[in-house]
Parts: structure tokens; C-alpha cells; sequence
């Protein structure tokens, strides 16, 4: 028989403010890595690694992500806000160690500390990763303020995507597992992915079935 | 060298639409898969599978999620806006494709059409999947309608947690890779994920480092 822990709301409230950040931030399970490049009006860029990418809609094609305003990430948002574009660029395996560590807190542009190459495009006036074997072009669409905590809902219409591999099958669908992403739990903790199976779109008279 | 696609937004503004919903979905990466676990004054149950959700804040301990209010899951969206309640139950691979079934259009429970298990709390007035090996109940904080597309953002309060199989380590993180849990990319790809790293807090004046 398995064991289970059950968790009530006061074991949650009276958990060390640290040890809730993890058990909380590990509630919403597999999580997207991404690094948000930006820059400055004087062209300094910025790059922050955001674990709250969500697909929003996609006509239009719209990303959304959630941003503290008051933290480390404020560059980021405050870019954002500035200059209206910024890019999103999927995390691979090969440089998720890089990609963490553009949480510390740089004086410099992140870019530099961490040895990642800033690439940019015709259209888009903030830096890709060029590492990235999944680059996202965005201009901001609108920021919405969550009264429940105060954080703010950032939302981006896409404006642009490079993809590597050949990845896009016949459908429009992106094979990601080629990209070798990398996935998040938590604040910290890093995972690679396995294909298991694309399915079927689900019908009540038909048993689930695999794509062949 | 490696090959790259590049889309504009012409390029993706006169996909098919079938096809755009495929490549614009799959841009978000690695998504958690959850089942939402609701019921209506009358108790008939529904489970809906959902890819959006995410984190918004630790204290209090808050989770949103998108959906769209004329579609397949409105019953969720009102059980949850009538009654208050709901619970978010992780996807293992054991059961992965009957929780990807529940997308179906059923008239009965999904429960009773994919023969997962309803079990319930104390606490919760929703049923939690039994089978999954994450279980979370919240009590409804906000919807925020979204402008830019007629989704709502749903964000709940956490208020409750069953986690299987002792994987709560000493710092509050959630050891998930013990879990199991399976992962979605676009809108029916389903992925295992195996643990790489755990990294220590990121400073300016040291390299990455993992976690011993």
C-alpha cells in the first residue's frame, strides 16, 4: 500500500517561508524553461530564465507569463514595459546550468556572465538566445495586475518563431522532443523529456488512441 | 550547421487554423498535465484535462489557470464559479491516456466514461482523481477576464495536498520524478521526464553548481 501525506492549509501557512517557496513552486508539476531577452533604451540586454510561460490563445497567438514586480526579474519587466518587444527562448538541455544561473543578480548584462550568445533578428527589437533551438519573437499585448497577490500577468502576441531541426510536423505540430528541452520543477530542479505518445483527438464512442 | 525554420507572423497568421492551434500551442514547451476535478449542485462530477496550469505566488499559496468560456470545459468553469471548489490532480504515465479521454465531449461523467476513480476529502467539496499521485484542493480566489481573447484567467487557493510516496524532501521541495508524472506538449503529446540536476540558489560571484 502506498503512503500519502496530506498537507492542510495551517501545515502550508506555518511552513518556513523558504520551505513553502519550494513545496508551493512544486505544486504546478513539469514546467516550461525559458529564458525572456530584453534590453534597455541605451541597448543593454537582459535575460532571465521564467518557469510561467502559458499559452494563452492562438488566434491571435498569444503567450503569457507571470512576473513578480518587485524582484530580481524587475529588469525584465521594466524592459518590457519600455520597448513593447521581447523574446522567449526555450531552454535545451545542453545549457539549462547557464540558463540558471541567470538568476543571480547581475550588475552586468547576463548575456556576459553566463557566456550565452545574444542573436537578433530584422523584426524584433530585443536579443534571442542563439543557443536556443526555440526562439519566440513577442510585442506586448497587455500587462494585467493580479489583485490576489500582486503579481502581473504579462501577455505577448507573437510576432515571429525560429525553429530548429525541422521540427514542425505536416499538422502545424511542433515535435519537441527533437529540441531536446529541458523541463522545470519547482524553483531549481531540472528534468529532460521522453516521448511517450501523441493521441488522437478524444471521441465518446472510441477508446483513446495513439497516432501512428 | 543546423537548419532553421522561420516564421513570420504573416506566415503564421494564414496557417490553417487547425494547423496554427497545433504550432502555436506547442511554443509554451513542456507543460504539467492536471486533471480538474469539479461537480454541480446535484454532485454529477466532471474531470477535464488541463495544460495551463501555473504558479502565481507561495503566500498565499495560489494557482491559476486559462480556459476558455465556450468551450468543451465550460462545465468545469461553472461547477467551479457555482460551487467554489475544485481539486487539481497531477497526470501519472500510468494513466495518462484516459486522462487525455476526458477531452472528449461526454454527456456522463468523465469519471464513469474513462473508469478513473472519484475519491473525496473531508474538506474539498470536488472529487480528487484516487489514481493520481499528486492531489491538490483549492477554494476559488479570482477569474480575471483577459481582454486580448475572451479566456479567463482562474486563479485558486490552495487548501490542501496529498503527495504519494514520501517524495516531500526536508526543504519543502517536491521530489517529482519520484511521482511519475507526465507531461504535455501542444495540445496531445504526452512525455515522461527523468531527473537531470537540482541546482543550488544562483549567485553573481560563483558558478552554477548542482545540488549534492
Amino acid at each position: 500500500m502506498k503512503a500519502t501525506q496530506h498537507f492542510t492549509l495551517d501545515d502550508i501557512l506555518t511552513m518556513e517561508q523558504r520551505s513553502r517557496a519550494n513545496f508551493i513552486n512544486g505544486l504546478s508539476g513539469y514546467k516550461s524553461a525559458n529564458l525572456i531577452g530584453t534590453q534597455n533604451a541605451s541597448g543593454q540586454t537582459n535575460l532571465a530564465i521564467v518557469s510561467s510561460v502559458v499559452h494563452i490563445g492562438a488566434h491571435p497567438p498569444l503567450l503569457g507569463m507571470i512576473m513578480r514586480p518587485h524582484t530580481v526579474r524587475r529588469d525584465t519587466l521594466q524592459n518590457i514595459k519600455s520597448g513593447g518587444n521581447y523574446t522567449i527562448n526555450a531552454v535545451s538541455t545542453s545549457f539549462f546550468k547557464q540558463a540558471h544561473q541567470t538568476s543571480a543578480r547581475y550588475d552586468e548584462s547576463e548575456f556576459a556572465a553566463t557566456g550565452l550568445t545574444p542573436w537578433y533578428s530584422d523584426a524584433v527589437r530585443a536579443p534571442y538566445v542563439d543557443e536556443s533551438p526555440l526562439k519566440i519573437g513577442l510585442s506586448l499585448e497587455q500587462i494585467t495586475p493580479l489583485a490576489c497577490n500582486n503579481t502581473e500577468l504579462v501577455i505577448g502576441r507573437v510576432t515571429e518563431v525560429f525553429i530548429d531541426d525541422a521540427a514542425v510536423e505536416d499538422d502545424g505540430n511542433i515535435a519537441i522532443s527533437q529540441l531536446a528541452l529541458a523541463t522545470i520543477s519547482g524553483l531549481d530542479t531540472y528534468h529532460s523529456a521522453k516521448l511517450m505518445a501523441r493521441m488522437e483527438y478524444a471521441k465518446p464512442d472510441l477508446p483513446p488512441r495513439t497516432k501512428q
